[in-house]
């Protein structure tokens, strides 16, 4: 399995708890689908070919000035379209695939620098290897550790990338999931993102997987030169139309963060109180956002998933993660109800 | 103006008839409609990243296999994905100016080899310049010329790329606005669709530009090696629900092919009837499809681009398509009110 929540093309998606999906377990917003509705009627115009409306709300949200927001059909786009742009990609697995694969298609050089057991960034290995004309992607916190950059960590990393003359792509999808000690636009900003492109993306924290729309901060001319490969209207009037209501959806921000940090920790404590008895023996690793990655003692990634189907649970096998071996599956936090069934799960 | 329905992204929006923008008058049908406020609560879940449904549904559509069909992100992300693996791109002006971009994006090597003075392909000289490698773009009806390729003509060309070893991509854009002389899917079903590629879109006879869906009939081959190169989750997921009802909408297909004839053979008879009376001189050109070329003949295109506007008009100025000098503009059929409001404008 190379991506989570791939079964949920089949019929499989009414009858089976998706854990192998970090969606936001609140859904969308009442205000959202209001908004949807009423932009039906305007589907019968092209979106803005500019899209200054929708960029301005990405500004507004991520206070930074709108000729430094990029936009995407997805987040993957812009990944894409930035490994477009370099001679060589650098990744530290374990990560998403979509980064190896982007630098692949396009056909740029690649280079893998392993995460340490700790799943840290190797710093040492970074400045042995780093050079001009690199592009590195980080994701923060990373797919599949759940693990977020230590403030420290980004800062040191960056001021390697910079003096090196390579460039930094920041994949911060999970962003609003995490524990709210720094926001690397804010830090960056000083910077005006030279070298440094900070990409989010309404799929995860909005739970709009559906609707395509990414979004990054990056320096002016950064946003000119790879503005330049973009096709003309690759964002939906749909993406537009949301824009305007989930920026602004403060309520729904702030109860889905509270949501999200008492869900993960009491299925955290749960896991790791039940992780030695039930028939799967395992390790839960802690988590910076709304998923969890689990190192299984007795049995292989294939066999839990196996096994956690059979009580319609579906989990995310780790074994395509470069790096990790067939003894980790990645388990999304959704409600506190479904938690608590996949907790029982362990136990039937 | 390098695209129509370009400034429809401002409050112009509401103030202006948009003649710029050839997009079917009768809009969304009620079916649709529908089916979009439906799908809303499918938006927390990932598109099918196969998209079996949405391939099948446009597999029937157009009458040919499933694994014979190619989708994109809108028409521009087929047509960019093919420039991507070709040497050399051929496009016969004047003719949709995203051709050629996208060559120039993707560093491709590009042949311009213009139409005739009557628009139409210049055979000879096409046989005088393909060869293996090439990628031949033509728009079949032509945009702006809206002229349909005669069925002899399209074989004869077929041949002449075939017999090369090069490749056809046919915009079929406008398809279901022209006459039903011959339905070129139909004409190259029997040669497995080896270089060629009949591409077809929502956007102009479902008036769906918003949602963003192009597809494509190829050969098997073909459809695997564009794949590689596309992104996952590429389709957003209302335009997976759009295409369960407007491809089976057949009394829709049905009424707005007959609007259309109709609408256009009025306004075109009007247009000539009055093309020597009013403060504008000019000259319609027949039309194939759902626009009409016009050619100035005491006006440049701005002059009558701004004549109009005064009487809240928007039309495409055409110095911009390559060949045509600043003497042409294209105009939209409308709804027949609308059509004959730009009539009267002339004599304002």
């Amino acid at each position: 399995m190379e991506h989570g929540g791939i079964l949920t093309y089949t019929n499989l998606r009414t009858h089976f708890l998706d854990f192998s999906c970090n969606i936001n377990p609140l859904g969308i917003s009442s205000k959202s689908k209001t908004e949807l509705i009423n932009s039906i009627s305007k589907l019968t115009l092209y979106p803005d070919i500019k899209y200054l409306n929708l960029k301005n709300e990405v500004a507004k949200y991520l206070n930074c000035k709108i000729e430094e927001v990029l936009l995407g059909n997805g987040a993957v786009e812009i990944i894409d379209n930035l490994c477009a742009t370099f001679d060589r990609i650098i990744v530290c697995p374990p990560c998403f695939s979509e980064y190896e694969l982007r630098a692949k298609i396009r056909n740029k050089d690649l280079l893998l620098l392993p995460q340490t057991k700790d799943f840290l960034i190797d710093v040492n290995l970074l400045i042995k290897n780093i050079k001009s004309g690199d592009l590195l992607i980080l994701a923060n916190p990373n797919n599949p550790t759940a693990k977020r950059l230590q403030k420290e960590l980004l800062l040191d990393i960056y001021k390697i990338v910079h003096e090196r003359n390579a460039f930094l792509l920041l994949d911060e999808a999970f962003f609003e999931f995490c524990p709210e000690d720094y926001d690397s636009i804010d830090i960056f900003k000083k910077y005006n993102f030279e070298n440094i492109c900070i990409l989010r993306a309404a799929t995860k924290f909005f739970a709009l997987p559906g609707i395509r729309l990414g979004y990054a901060c990056t320096s002016k001319r950064t946003v000119n030169c790879i503005e330049y490969f973009e096709q003309p209207w690759h964002i939906n009037s749909f993406a537009e139309a949301a824009a305007k209501i989930i920026f602004n959806d403060t309520d729904f921000i702030f109860k889905s963060k509270q949501y999200i940090f008492e869900a993960r920790d009491t299925f955290f404590k749960e896991l790791k109180d039940n992780s030695k008895i039930g028939k799967i023996k395992f390790e839960p690793y802690t988590s910076d956002c709304n998923f969890i990655l689990i190192k299984l003692l007795n049995a292989t990634d294939k066999e839990a998933q196996d096994f956690l189907k059979k009580h319609n649970i579906l989990v995310r096998t780790c074994s395509s993660f470069k790096t990790l071996s067939d003894n980790h599956i990645r388990i999304a936090v959704r409600s506190k109800e479904d938690n608590a069934k996949f907790i029982q799960a362990l136990f039937e």
